[in-house]
C-alpha cells in the first residue's frame, strides 16, 4: 500500500494536516493507535489563537467553534490581592477562543471521514522503517487485524511526546532539549457555575492558581502543587480552601465552588527536538516539542508546526527536490522557541519557585505590576497569548 | 549644631536631595566621610534616564551633561552572530545620556558649593543616635578635627551599601530581600576608539558582554567571568581574545583594541531593604537598594528616591505631620521593585545561567528575537532604559 504522505497519530497535527494536504491535492493515510471513540471523549483543554480559528475557518471546520466556542477578548492577572485585565481586543485587535481539544478533534475527523480521507484508527504494533531513504516505510497492524505495509514518500510524525515517530531519530541524530519545573499543576473539574468572566491567572505568596472554564455549568481550575502531589490525599475541603486562599483579595474575589468531578496532577516541563527532521521523516506538534500548559500554546503550536510542514510539502511534490523538506525543521522552530520563551515566561513570572528567596516574590510583583500598568509589555503579552503571525 | 534635614553621604542622592531641599527653601546638612577630590576622581559609569537630565537641568546643573555628554537614541542588542538595534528615541520618543557618574558628583558639588550650601567632606567616626525619636542626631568628627553632633528633625541615609545609615535600623525592623548572582563582570578600560556608536549588550554561548564607551579615546568594556574570577590571571591577549569570541558574528563586528589602563572585577547582586524608613531616618539610593548595572539602573534610582524624599518632607515640613513621613517607603518602592525586576531581566535574558542547559540558552535566543522583532516587547525595554514617569 502507497501513499505520498504517511501521517502518525491523528491529534491536531496530524489532522489538521491532512486537511491541507488534501487541500494541496496531495494524498495522505493518517494511522493511530486509538480508537476514533476514545479520541473524541479524551477531555483536553483548549485555547486557540485567533489564527487557529481562522486556519479551522478556511478549512471549513471552524462552525462549531464559532457556535459553541467562547471568545475571549482578555484575560485577568491577579496578584497583590487584586485583578488587573489584559485587555487583548483593545491592544492587538485579536482575541483567543475557548474550545475544547476534543472538539476540534471531532470536527477535523468529521470532515476528514466526510471527504473520504483515509484514517486508521485503532492501529497496533505501527513503526517506523527506513525513514532516512526516499521511501520510508509505517508498519502497522489494522483495526481488523491484517498487516498493513504503508509505503511513502514523507512521513510525517505527529503522534506527541509517546509516539515512535520522535524515537525513530537516531539518538546520534538529534538534540533533546529539556527543561524540568519543580512543581506541577493540581488540575479539577467541578460542577459549578463560572467564577469570572474570563480566565484568571493567579499569582500569590502560595503559589500560582488558574480558574478557567469548561461548559457554563463545568468549570476547570487549577493550582500549583509539588510535582509528586498525590490527589489522593487532597479531600474537597482542602481543595476549596488552597485554590480559595491563593485567588483572595481585598476586592472580595470568590469562586464558586460545586461537586468535584475529576481530579488530577500534571507535570510542568519543556521539551525541543532538534532537527524536527531526519531524512524523509518530519516532527511535529508534541512529537517535536512540549511547552507548560501556562501559555496556552502546545495546540496552536501543532497547527503552527503543520501549515509551514504542509506549505514545504507542497513545494517539495511540486518541484521533487528534496532540499525543500529542508526549510521545515528551521523555519518551524523559530516560532516553537518564541512559544517555548512565552510558556516559560508564563511560568516564571506567576509561579512560585520552591526554592526561590522573598527578594524573588517582590521581584514577581515589580514585574506583575509593570506589565499591567506598561500599554506595551501589556500588549507584548496580548499578541504572544492571542499569536504571533505564521512564519512567511 | 542644628539642621532641619542631615543628609549623611554626598552622592547623587544626598547631593541631589540637598539641592531639591534648598530649592523648597528647607535647609540641609551634608556629612561625608570621603574627601571632596577623591570623590570627584573616582571614575563611575554613569547612563542617565532622560527624567534623570532634566531634573539636572531643571535644578540648574544639567550644562556639561548636555555639552560632554552623549545622548544615547538606542542600544544594540547582539545575538546569534548579528546586532539589533532598539530604537529608544524611535519607540518611545526618549533617550539616554552617556555621562560619567563623578562628572554628575562635580556639577552637582560646584552648584551647592556655589550656594553656599553646608557640606562636611573628610567626616570621621559618622553614626546616628535615636532615629526613632524627633530629634536624630548624627554625630562625627569634622576634617578639622572639631567633634561635631548635628540635631536633625529628619536624617535622609544617602551613604550607599557600606555606610551607617543602612545598619542604623535595627535588625528586627527591617527585611533585607537579596540575590546574588553565579557570576559577575570583567571590566576593562582601554586607550581605544569606539567600536560602535552605541552601547552593545551581546549574548553569547561564552557569556555577555558590555561595550561601551568612556570617551572618544577610552573604552569600557565588560565581560561576564565567574564571581571570584581573579584580574590578574588575566593577561591583555587572553581578554581581548574573550571579548571578541563574544562579540564575533558574520556581520564581521569587531573590536577596537589598544592599552589596557584598568581592570578589575565587579559583583552582581540584588538587594532591597524594606521599609526604606525608620522613624526619622529615610533611607534612599544604594543605601536602601542595589541593582546589577546591567539595567544600568543604580544613579537612575537614587534620584528617583529623593525626587520623592523632597517631596515628602516639603509636607511634612509645610503641616508638621510625621505621617506624611509614612508615604517615602512606599511610594519610591514602587519604582525600587520595578527597577529591580527590568535590572533582574535583563541579566537573566543576557547571561549565561552557569548551571543553565541547552535549552536554557536557547529559550534565551527565542526571547531575544522577540524583544528585537516586536514593536510591543521593545518599546517595553525602551521605556524601561529610558525611564518611566516618576510616580506622582
Amino acid at each position: 500500500m502507497r501513499t505520498r504522505v504517511g501521517i502518525v497519530g491523528a491529534g491536531p497535527a496530524g489532522l489538521v494536516l491532512s486537511l491541507l494536504l488534501a487541500e494541496r491535492g496531495i494524498d495522505s493515510v493518517v494511522v493511530e493507535t486509538r480508537d476514533r471513540a476514545e479520541i473524541e471523549r479524551t477531555m483536553r483543554a483548549g485555547v486557540l489563537e485567533q489564527g487557529t480559528v481562522e486556519l479551522l475557518t478556511g478549512l471549513g471546520v471552524g462552525a462549531r467553534v464559532h457556535a459553541e466556542g467562547a471568545r475571549h477578548e482578555g484575560i485577568e492577572l491577579r496578584f497583590g490581592g487584586r485583578g488587573h485585565r489584559i485587555d487583548f481586543t483593545g491592544l492587538t485587535g485579536r482575541a483567543v477562543w475557548l474550545y475544547p481539544q476534543h472538539e476540534v478533534l471531532k470536527d477535523l475527523i468529521a470532515a476528514l471521514v466526510g471527504a473520504g480521507a483515509d484514517l486508521r484508527f485503532g492501529a497496533r504494533d505501527v513503526a517506523l522503517r527506513e525513514v532516512a531513504s526516499d521511501e520510508p516505510v509505517i508498519s502497522f497492524t489494522d483495526a481488523d487485524g491484517t498487516p498493513v505495509e504503508l509505503r511513502c514518500e514523507v512521513v510525517a510524525g505527529c503522534d506527541g511526546s509517546s509516539g515512535v515517530s520522535r524515537r525513530a531519530v537516531p539518538d546520534g541524530r538529534r538534540t533533546d532539549y529539556f527543561r524540568a519545573y519543580p512543581f506541577g499543576w493540581f488540575g479539577i473539574l467541578a460542577e459549578a457555575p463560572r467564577s469570572s468572566p474570563e480566565l484568571v491567572y493567579a499569582h500569590s505568596e502560595r503559589g500560582f492558581a488558574l480558574i478557567s472554564t469548561r461548559t457554563p455549568d463545568v468549570q476547570r481550575m487549577y493550582f500549583q502543587c509539588a510535582p509528586d502531589e498525590r490527589p489522593e490525599d487532597w479531600g474537597d475541603d482542602r481543595i476549596w480552601s488552597e485554590l480559595g486562599a491563593r485567588v483572595a483579595g481585598e476586592d472580595g474575589f470568590t469562586l464558586n465552588e460545586g461537586r468535584i468531578v475529576d481530579r488530577g496532577v500534571i507535570p510542568m516541563r519543556s521539551y525541543v527536538c532538534e532537527p524536527m527532521r531526519h531524512g524523509r521523516l518530519l516532527l511535529a506538534g508534541d512529537a517535536a516539542h512540549v511547552v507548560p500548559p501556562t501559555g496556552a500554546k502546545g495546540l496552536n503550536l501543532a497547527v503552527a508546526d503543520v501549515v509551514v510542514l504542509a506549505r514545504v510539502l507542497e513545494r517539495f511534490f511540486a518541484t521533487g527536490d528534496a532540499d525543500a523538506l529542508e526549510d521545515y525543521g528551521p523555519t518551524a522552530a523559530r516560532r516553537v522557541w518564541r512559544a517555548q520563551h512565552f510558556s516559560w515566561w508564563m511560568t516564571s513570572m506567576l509561579h512560585r519557585d520552591p526554592v526561590g528567596s522573598p527578594f524573588d516574590l517582590r521581584r514577581q510583583l515589580g514585574e506583575l505590576e509593570l506589565v499591567a500598568g506598561s500599554t506595551a509589555a501589556a500588549t507584548h503579552l496580548a499578541e504572544s497569548y492571542t499569536g504571533w503571525p505564521v512564519e512567511p
